[in-house]
């Protein structure tokens, strides 16, 4: 692995420096500058090999990008902007230069396209895995942060997107199938490009920021969480945090086209569980004062983005499930980080 | 090793809050304020077992607080004050939740003792190594962080406290010795004492943030910086920023007396060198204008802190060290992170 210094030197000539940048990398902290009177917004998300990812299923580019997107993708659940990033990597010996110079190409890459100054971080070497911390610092109005704890009885559950891809891409990667052998095919519902869906839905998730940003700037959200843990979790830690409870209908929820695909062909795979108990989706998750309906289909014509309504907050406490009329209580079946 | 929502609860029963913290542990981000209209400061830490610990070579409450502590000296460093901090562990599955209560106490005291929020962080399980990255967000006045680049022609260079003792202890523990063979004794200056005296500068290091603000407030520092990877590494982290050089008197450098009393009794010992290249010290180094010595002896005598003069702010490019009369170049023999 390339030495300390020589990461450094070469993180500090690649990050580009957003406004409120004062001081970059390079000094014994960052100095940056919010918008006068914001809320900051600060998280951080831990990426460890043999636990989240695995070297030989990605390029270093794809694991540097996943890195950053994770965390922004907390950022954007707060309906926040993201602004800062600082990166702390600890590299196993065996990392040679081009991994490491792909790892932050991806980081980069990341940061560039939310507009994210990398301001900061630390690096070290380990004893054997590799370790990804990344911390993200955003801003929001004063008072308008997106919590989990805003959702009142009656109000609508919204996700974006498609769920269980990235679930089944883990399971394909767990199966041996690599990018690589998903080249993409001209037709496009074929195996290959179902399977590279699934695939590039775990290795390559993009955080929802824009979509979250106009979310909150238009006050449509009570409540909001971003799908790392599986739909099921997830959403039961915005019924902890509000107290109150949830009936989410099973026929309301968007299956990932790669998801019916592959379970169509392969019997024991059920898709809804996937979707419902699948992690790592980076999908929104958020509920909705109901007279805010129209606003929200206005959104989802405008931002050209899939928002399904699949269910409703009620009193009752838990999380149930309503299948054809019967309806059952559920529990959360999140995702474990044990690959 | 603890389940990662059984820790997650505990630390957020665990942390306080303190002013300025909107949403605390428990949302995808955290929500904080800082003063209005000021900079913030960020920085991250990352400790590895192996790289940077041993777990045997100290309590988890240890370095529970040394993973902070190393973090909120990077904040010092600017003149900044320490406001929040995030916690990304990442733990070996033989961690045992004694062993993670430990850590967490050692964070949670850490933060008190210089009243900072605990405001969010990441669990993780690890294949193997033990690793802490610990961000720290400050603040200061708009246009007032100290940084390393201000270093003019003729300012004297400072260092707080006295050195050499983390790299003692370093050097102690690798050859077994532990903190609990060094029970305090009677007589102070004894061999136990002194060998007490470098574990703990090791095992326990004190951010000087009082200190550091105070220099800041009193507009005392031009530039500077904590030692972390040894003076003269450190000090060439200064020069290199502010493009200027430096001479420094050998015979002013504050040793640590436990240093002295141990080269005393050991004669490949060379104290200087260990003052000189030793990391970990956590000390602050400082430049300052001339016409700023009285003020900087009074502040030494109000705070009873030892602010040594050790040296010059000259043109000539590098680091030169005076050594009764005779100067030579030396080279920066940074802190290895290798145990």
């Amino acid at each position: 692995m390339p030495s300390e210094s020589e990461i450094i030197s070469k993180v500090r000539r690649g990050a580009r420096r957003t406004d409120g940048v004062v001081v970059g990398i390079g000094d014994d902290a960052a100095v940056v500058r919010a918008g006068s009177g914001n809320d900051l917004i600060a998280c951080c998300d831990l990426m460890v090999e043999g636990v989240h990812f695995r070297r030989e299923w990605a390029t270093p580019k794809l694991i540097g990008r996943k890195a950053l997107a994770v965390t922004l993708s907390d950022v954007a659940a707060m309906g926040a902007v993201a602004r800062f990033a600082m990166i702390s990597v600890a590299l196993p010996r065996d990392c040679s230069s081009e991994f490491v110079d792909g790892l932050f190409e991806g980081i980069f890459e990341m940061a560039d396209s939310y507009d994210v100054s990398i301001v900061g971080g630390d690096t070290s070497s380990s004893r054997d895995s590799l370790f990804i911390d990344t911390t993200v610092i955003g801003e929001c109005e004063t008072g308008r942060a997106i919590t989990r704890a805003g959702a009142g009885i009656g109000d609508v559950i919204y996700v974006t997107g498609d769920l269980g891809a990235s679930a089944l891409g883990l399971k394909l990667l767990g199966q041996g199938v690599r990018l690589g052998d998903c080249e993409p095919a001209s037709s496009d519902e074929s195996v290959e490009n179902m399977r590279r869906e699934a695939l590039m839905k775990h290795l390559a998730p993009l955080p929802g920021l824009g979509l979250a940003r106009a979310i909150g700037e238009r006050r449509l959200a009570s409540a909001m969480i971003d799908i790392s843990d599986g739909l099921s979790t997830d959403l039961s830690h915005i019924l902890d945090e509000s107290g109150v409870g949830a009936v989410i209908q099973a026929g309301a929820i968007p299956i990932a086209r790669s998801v019916e695909s592959h379970s169509a062909g392969e019997s024991n795979l059920d898709s809804l569980e996937l979707a419902l108990h699948g992690g790592e989706e980076y999908e929104l998750l958020f509920t909705s004062r109901p007279e805010c309906g129209a606003r929200v289909d206005e959104l989802s014509r405008e931002l050209g983005v899939r928002l399904s309504s699949i269910g409703q907050i009620v009193a009752e406490e838990g999380l149930h499930l309503d299948c054809d009329g019967s309806r059952r209580l559920i529990q959360p079946a999140g995702y474990e980080h044990r690959i």
